[in-house]
């Protein structure tokens, strides 16, 4: 395959890129054409020699930590190269310029190729790369966002493109940047359902500035990939979710520089380059080798042969880096401001979810950072109304909850504020991208509906019951649960003004408003709803088990018997003074009751915070798998209702 | 279309199905073509009045229900009258008849119409349908198992494809038997990764006793899918991804039955099958139309238009389903029986990743019923050991951990004791599938290997610090964590004996034995290994710090403080009985350390086995995200190490 047009004109027309020093180099203009071969045959050497140096880095770094993953950096070598050194316009000296072409790699364990190209690039100096995986390195196994260059953590395989979906709906829809999104995947990862979550959204929206590479090695951690070096099945795969495809030779320059002009061409496709490359490619004796996944080379013997292959490092590589274009991004730092207050009559009574589509349709006002993504679930969740008022920050994303978090994320890291909502059960598809969303430093918000056997008839496969458990597992994640549509909507708005992760856990039946539209509700704190002198015992409670608690409160009081009431919605952090006081008014005596599993739950947070203390925790929770019914039937069935309160602290009371 | 040659023989080489009836009907045979014209009428004439019925079931039991989703029943009503009455084959006497073709409503919403299919098909009383929803009803708003013919769970979408690989594994490659496992999605459903995940590998491992079909409505819960009626568009991805593909209208038998027909002539392909519809066909108010997405038709005024239209319920419809043949499926239920004991040099070190890899190969020695699934991180977790030894009950799914659970599910439910391994951080990519594993009532065992921060260099993305929560929060799911290769051993066994979910977490570094070959180990046990009158505290522990318990142990010894130490292998369900005796020893003080995060783990099922004791519990767990390093750098960095521990007892004991 010859150089075609694209990439002359495309490399002449860069300023101030290298045209000025290819001048010098080649001397006086003669022939244009004899000018424009020789210019590019001298760009050619010039990212062969950048690909030698990356090898040499990466084999380097490897051996020198002991572990890691060289050949996948071996097969990658050259598209990175022509990449980082020909392809991408980025400011060398500003990670977080917001025009910036971004760079995902999905292939995570190829972490040493990308440091060793931002070395190449000028931006860490090369000894660093030899402090590869040290536990003082901000140069981990895969990449993290403690190395200010990666803005995604990776790892986790087939996440990468969902990530580059968001960024690229960024730049395309709400920046209106001229950044392009560069996603480089594994073979072996394509397996991962998540890969087409994100090809079928990519497409659905014409993300023309999402360009993928498929590295075609062949060869999975354990064995041969199931299509081995068959460019033609993946490029068909991609082509039928509706993307431009060009399989190439990952080795070839001659195809690598105009399938990455092809991609820039596009006007309404996201394009997938399918590159066959060899694992281990430029050291013989690991070149296409099998059982060679994840090995480093062993110092010495093996490394100087491997050194000596490869000759030595290129130290004046006289490439200039393109920098990207100086439009206005649009991205402005703005925390979450006022929002229109809650306005319920006092004897409405409404979900909590509906307030927290009434919440978040008011923060879109206050903030126009804040965009919302849904799967197909906006009337349920009540997303639909930030859809209304702000259709332009609304992502439809389809029953593809995968891609749905993917996507956030990569929102996120682009200065959104992502609010991803759908039934909190189906969070739990997402769990392992939940996961990297915190190693990636993400400011994104979750919000899950229907939680719990108070949504009814639907059935156990509808209730979120194990949500409260996922989130809490996050580490610094915050993890909110309105009981009322007032606290709900104030929630959104903490949510929104919290930098990091919080998870908001709505409801779906109708419940009365208890607070007032001025109530404020910090983070970590709590809500003591019913006290006297005379309560012998705390229920803690959350969500609707509020409303069961408060029954309670009124039955035992015609009974003569006081208890206090708390309102805990805020799960994580937990106010663990407030429980320690409240148990030391109350016969050291809590009883939790939660809509939830009794693991990992509000019980477990209430048991957490008091955990040294000479305190007796009672839990009431969901146990055992829920079936159909109605709400009312279930919460009794289930033994957190009014009743079963009332029974529980009857009981310990009663010792 | 015409109908085309297949159906005719295929229906008519029928026995003892319906032929005798149709020619005592149709008379003595005159010109054969006239006759088969006639019975092939006939035929089409019962399958549209059964499907009539199937409508009128639908949306009257969802009226009397007052909840559901009536419509998409009726998009599937003919082809679901198609397979229940001509196509399937099953014994309408046995629904666990191992040679039943096996059906599988992945688009679960739709369960009116298949309970409806069951009545129509004379296995359940039509009066029986108007319990629909209610909480003593075995038919739920979702399927599940409750339901003696539902096999499996659905109702999370994207998930029937994968439960139906796993059945069409077994039928073709273990059970050798001729059934057949016809799954009905939805169109909105395809946008879930794990219909892709299912996709590749059925075409990989050549399932042609697998046939799906895709009802078309062009309808999601919240507005059009992305492709409306494109029945091209489906067909082509699924082509693309190896399957052979017919694109029908899902209302006219003429292009039903062949299409069954074509699938079932498929020798080396599984087959989608896409159907356009219409959502409410049948029913002119309803047919088509938006936002009657999961909404009942009032009773009354609506009801009786819909049913006017429907016309009269046609009660004497004279078709004979087709039992299954008599193979014998080599479906034996064995108990696992002893296994070779282990036999590890009492100085030798190994993982308790590799004590699982042996213990599963002599498993697999003992009970042929078991099979090992993993992605693509065999030569990790150590499931290759069991590929060796038992090459043909081993499945490689490939990177891809939704389809490996979904699969592991589909196995478990036709007898087989599916051992499902990935790294415990990958498991949360499929925990929506793990939480329907439960639904289903799945005797289905997870293997996660490389938990927590002592897998060391390569990074928080690959460690397991929330897997603990995860299957804690499963209903019932028994969570077993070894700390040396002989409890590892024993523990698969232990599992394998156990009806029902089992978690088996194990870590990659190598730690010394610690217990005799034939030691052991009950679910629901602790063993305790430290113990004197003088121990000041209980140290509980699991996995890698067990080994770092005993080290404090030592270095505590040294300054004359005792302390005991029990290693907690049973998480779930915990040893409380032990707990509490230990503490009240131990001034009732226990202090618990885990390579996990703080919530939701080892130490959280401590502090909930004595919530109501006065004791107090202090946790040592992973906090914040941790970072590549070498492990005991990275064991010591978060506090979990024998230092730790050591430093925690004394502060403790000096109070």
């Amino acid at each position: 395959m010859a150089v075609n047009k694209n990439v002359l004109t495309h490399n002449l027309n860069r300023e101030p890129k290298t045209e000025r020093f290819f001048l010098e180099k080649i001397g006086p203009k003669t022939n244009s054409e004899r000018r424009i071969k020789k210019f590019v045959e001298t760009l050619k050497n010039f990212l062969k020699q950048k690909a030698t140096n990356l090898r040499i880095h990466s084999i380097t770094a490897t051996s020198e930590a002991g572990s890691g993953h060289p050949t996948t950096c071996l097969s990658a070598a050259d598209i990175v190269s022509a990449l980082f050194f020909d392809t991408m316009r980025y400011d060398t000296n500003d990670a977080q310029n917001p025009n910036n072409d971004r760079f995902i790699l999905s292939k995570g364990h190829a972490a040493p190729l990308l440091y060793a190209a931002y070395a190449e690039a000028g931006i860490i100096p090369t000894e660093k790369l030899r402090t590869l995986r040290q536990i003082d390195s901000i140069l981990e196994g895969h990449p993290t966002p403690r190395f200010a260059w990666t803005e995604v953590a990776t790892g986790s395989l087939g996440q990468g493109l969902s990530l580059g979906v968001g960024m690229a709906l960024n730049g395309k829809y709400l920046d209106k940047s001229d950044y392009r999104v560069y996603v480089l995947l594994g073979d072996g990862e394509t397996a991962e359902g998540g890969v087409w979550e994100a090809a079928a959204l990519a497409s659905h929206y014409q993300l023309n500035n999402l360009i993928g590479i498929v590295d075609v090695n062949a060869f999975g951690q354990s064995q041969r990939t199931m299509y081995a070096f068959d460019v033609d099945t993946y490029c068909k795969r991609f082509e039928a979710f509706g993307w431009q495809t060009i399989g190439i030779d990952g080795h070839n320059f001659d195809e690598i520089l105009p399938a990455l002009d092809q991609a820039k061409a596009a006007t309404d496709k996201p394009t997938m380059i399918v590159a066959k490359t060899f694992k281990g490619k430029g050291v013989s004796f690991i070149e296409n080798a099998d059982n060679w996944h994840g090995k480093a080379l062993a110092k010495g013997e093996d490394l100087d042969k491997a050194l000596a292959e490869l000759g030595p490092l290129h130290l004046e590589v006289p490439i200039q880096i393109e920098p990207p274009s100086v439009v206005d991004s649009g991205v402005r730092h703005i925390a979450a401001i006022e929002c229109e207050p809650p306005n319920y009559p006092s004897d409405e009574e409404v979900a909590t979810r509906g307030g927290y589509g009434t919440g978040l349709a008011k923060l879109g006002t206050a903030n126009p950072n804040v965009v919302a993504l849904d799967g197909d679930t906006k009337n349920s969740t009540y997303a639909e109304q930030f859809m209304s008022r702000h259709p332009d920050r609304y992502f439809e994303m389809f029953i593809a909850e995968q891609n749905l978090v993917g996507a956030g994320i990569g929102l996120a890291k682009r200065g959104k504020i992502p609010f991803v909502s759908t039934f909190a059960a189906f969070l739990s598809r997402a769990y392992d991208q939940i996961r990297m969303s915190a190693i990636s430093q993400a400011n994104i918000k979750y919000a899950g509906s229907h939680c719990g056997v108070s949504i009814g008839e639907d059935g156990p496969s509808q209730m979120g019951l194990e949500d409260i458990a996922m989130f809490r597992a996050i580490p610094e994640a915050v993890v909110l649960y309105p009981s009322d549509a007032v606290s709900a909507e104030r929630l959104v708005a903490v949510a929104a003004a919290h930098e990091g992760i919080v998870y908001l856990r709505t409801s779906r039946p109708k419940t009365p408003i208890l607070y007032d539209a001025d109530e404020t509700f910090p983070i970590g704190g709590c809500k003591v709803i019913r006290r006297s002198n005379e309560d012998t015992v705390t229920v803690v409670a959350g969500g609707i088990t509020v409303h069961e608690a408060l029954k309670a409160h009124q039955i035992l009081a015609a009974e003569g018997t006081a208890i206090r009431v708390i309102d805990l919605y805020s799960v994580k952090p937990v106010d663990a003074e407030a429980l320690k006081a409240a148990a030391a008014d109350t016969n050291k005596t809590l009883i939790t009751v939660e809509d939830h599993y009794p693991e990992g739950g509000l019980g477990d947070a209430v048991l957490d915070a008091v955990a040294t203390e000479d305190i007796c925790v009672h839990k009431l929770a969901v146990t055992g798998i829920p079936r159909s019914g109605k709400p009312e039937e279930l919460v009794e069935h289930h033994g957190i209702s009014a009743n079963a309160i009332v029974q529980k602290v009857k009981d310990v009371t009663a010792v």
